[in-house]
């Protein structure tokens, strides 16, 4: 006789999968009103999953965006800040001294508690020292970069920046892994595709519980499609780079469909920051009806596109106004798992599972920081802002420019304005787009700024800041001789160490 | 035996709905990006239509914007323009003396031909003199007003606006039909809701076809709800506007779907023009990425919401980049009736049958007016623009501002710009936001002019304006005495006559 047997064991842990895009905007998105609707796989993840409409970065800039949420904790926490400047956006260029502090937990640490394995695929970004290496943070895998894929450089003042596969480096961006600045092409989404669908492939034949982090680039300028998708798009080069990602989106999700696995697996899609409007139309894309853009504390730079996909979990077609934050990433993915959030520490992510699963909205504040400075908050539908600076009149006449075509009189200003005693406050309903702000006279106002500043109090009065990481930079600890390089002969000398502080514009 | 019998005469003419909104924006819909999402029958209603994401106006102004819908012809062909001024916009208050001059052929004249039964319901807006009146032009059934519902007026020196049923006025605005400006409560919605259920039923009991023009206007201001539909948005009065004719929709949908005949039944929902952001964000809606709003001849105030519905026919979730105008669905209908356009005269509107049926791109421009100028034109991604004007300063220096927090170094000019001989180009994919002209000096740019040149010099080589119906206003023509009035005693006493010129600041 034919005899088909299942074995019934305890239930799988369920498998992580975060897709992080890197300055994709909320308006990017067809599901999220982009005008030439092209991501017909993102938009059918929205429709089969849970679009994530006031979903948030911690900060509006990459490197301490993504340390928040491997770290479930605000950058002014963790240490992924500087204090050279007031209100200064810092990240981790290869000349950065600091990175990810020892003392932090990171979620793939946690998660190898419940035998996950764990893989980061595409860019880092928390530091790229020895010490600061993934796989000494709790990843178990890596293939990719430490720092953006800028360049080309000359190797003398400057190395290029290496590729790791695991411990070691395996090339160097515009050598061996190549990136044509005047086409656009480069088929980095696609090595980074395949190595997603291989793990995959990995862990499903192995039956291990795994946690993938799939922090891909291409639309972060210099922004890159793959030969195949360049010139398809009406958006440009990146709307070709959108619709490579959109693709391989499509085909890891079907993937995961394929091996029968897809209701075993929480997938999350977010991006890191607001568009770069600085870079747009050619290397940036779309904040939607928001204002500004990336580095900025408005909608625009913070406000994430963000879908949650787990069938026969998330009810299809769901719409969440759970105010939420990739900090949540850390603390829904531990709940997945089984774990508890560590105890020892102030964890600003919440466990989204109640609103994923069962619609609850759960409040919660909002807190948009540049730097160590608490720029504005949101509670509710209310937006209130302590500081704006949208960015200094000395780069602004340079042309460069965070709210490119926008300009609200009084909002979106060039000198860092306080506002910390009768503080700005929008209604980002009636008023998405943070151009008319309430009167200082109106009831309204006084009873809204009342309860935030309840909760800014609050905050503050329990806030330990973390050692400032990005203060130091220096010349001698740039990607030289990453490990891995005397196998390709890629070893270069490093100069005398000089440290400087590093200098923060923005 | 059981048996069922069909009786299987002619296919039945297909009735057409057209649902027309006053001043809701392209961003104003869930499925278009509005960030509350709160339009849920209408998002299904386009996942199982087909979206238009490139659909227009003929004009950024209410009256000949429905003077185009309704003749399929441009303002400046059809009368509905002035010339009081250069590149004026112009539409119809209760002391303007023109409207649809007779010689225009009205959508539902033609109709009427192939046996269809023609409503009104709402504003129509093509002149309230007698010679204007709806029944007079094609319809057979009204019930709505001749002009907006502005007041509430004094009756002395103004009346207030009538509200007709088919010949006769029933009431007036603020006095029968009440709008409390206050709490923003007014339940002209539901009545325009039942008016539209209960002449569907009638027609498919009489099993007549219908042509049913539902020109509802709760998002103009000043804006109104239903009581069971105040404070239920996010978004203030304007969304609760919006939630009640998303409510009203869905209820229109399941009426025909329950009659059994929304297979028979061809609807599409778009809008007059962008959302006035001059009233934002109590009294005006969204326009989404789009630059400034109702007034422009940027995309903001041109660019409409549209969806197409005919189960059955129109495949489910579809998406079109058909570069669409209202002035088409003045063609698709007489398509629909199996009619053909009327030879001897331009007619500017395309029949968009196979775009929604087979999915056709049919080439076309797009052309913005305002006043009898040609301001700008769209071919394939292009928009040149010949003529650029926001507001004046003298207005803007009083807050009158179509672009608030919207600031585009020489695009949003406060003085009438021309650009005849160098037109400032945009590329809508990459740039809907009209952000980044084209360089003069780029291949790009000049590939692009020369196609739209040419275009221009056809369309203006064989345009014959006709006589413009808007300049001329007169206090004694206003609402006065309209028919009905003696037995409702509302028939008020018109001063002298004391024709002027009429002022189109805008």
């Amino acid at each position: 006789p034919l005899c088909l047997c299942w074995a019934l064991g305890p239930a799988a842990a369920t498998n992580i999968l975060l897709l992080l895009m890197d300055d994709m905007g909320w308006g990017d998105l067809g599901a999220f009103g982009e005008p030439s609707k092209e991501t017909p796989n993102l938009d059918q993840m929205a429709a089969e999953g849970m679009l994530f409409l006031d979903f948030y970065t911690a900060n509006p800039l990459c490197s301490p965006s993504r340390a928040a949420l491997l770290t479930g904790r605000l950058p002014v926490r963790n240490g992924f800040y500087t204090t050279n400047g007031h209100a200064r956006n810092a990240y981790t260029p290869q000349d950065v001294v600091g990175g990810i502090p020892d003392s932090e937990l990171l979620l793939p640490e946690l998660l190898k508690k419940a035998g996950y394995t764990n893989k980061i695929i595409g860019k880092w970004h928390l530091g790229h020292q020895p010490q600061f290496h993934p796989l000494r943070h709790g990843f178990d895998e890596w293939f990719g970069s430490p720092n953006c894929h800028f360049g080309p450089y000359d190797n003398r003042e400057r190395p290029n920046i290496p590729v790791y596969r695991d411990w070691e480096m395996v090339g160097r961006y515009y050598e061996d892994f190549k990136i044509d600045l005047k086409t656009g092409e480069a088929n980095l989404t696609q090595l980074y595709l395949q190595e997603a669908l291989d793990f995959i492939s990995k862990q499903q034949a192995s039956q291990q519980p795994f946690f993938l982090y799939w922090a891909i680039d291409a639309t972060h300028a210099p922004v890159y499609a793959s030969k195949q998708f360049l010139g398809t798009s009406q958006r440009g080069l990146y709307g070709d780079a959108v619709r490579e990602i959109d693709d391989s989106v499509g085909k890891i999700l079907k993937h995961l469909q394929q091996l029968g696995i897809s209701e075993d697996t929480f997938v999350f899609f977010t991006s890191d920051n607001g568009a770069a409007l600085i870079s747009a139309p050619r290397q940036g894309g779309s904040n939607g009806p928001f204002l500004c853009g990336k580095q900025t504390t408005f909608e625009g730079g913070m406000r994430e596109p963000a879908i949650a996909w787990w069938p026969g979990h998330i009810p299809a077609g769901g719409v969440s106004h759970q105010l939420g934050s990739v900090m949540d990433l850390f603390s829904t993915s531990l709940s997945l798992a089984g774990l508890q959030p560590p105890s020892d520490r102030q964890i600003d992510g919440i466990d989204l599972l109640p609103a994923i699963l069962q619609g609850q909205l759960i409040d919660r504040p909002i807190f948009y920081y540049r730097g160590n400075e608490l720029m504005a908050v949101r509670a509710g539908l209310y937006k209130a802002h302590y500081w704006t600076w949208s960015n200094s009149w000395e780069e602004h006449s340079k042309g460069i420019d965070f709210c490119p075509g926008q300009s609200v009189a009084g909002v979106t200003t060039h000198t860092q304005e306080e506002h910390t005693y009768l503080p700005l406050l929008f209604h980002l309903g009636r008023d998405p787009g943070e151009k008319y702000p309430l009167s200082f006279a109106s009831e309204e106002y006084q009873q809204a700024v009342e309860h935030i500043s309840g909760l800014v109090q609050q905050h503050k009065a329990t806030l330990v800041p973390g050692q400032p990481q990005l203060n130091v930079c220096d010349q001698a600890v740039m990607n030289w001789s990453p490990p891995g390089c005397e196998k390709l002969g890629k070893c270069l000398k490093a100069p005398e160490s000089d440290p400087q502080k590093c200098s923060w514009p923005h």
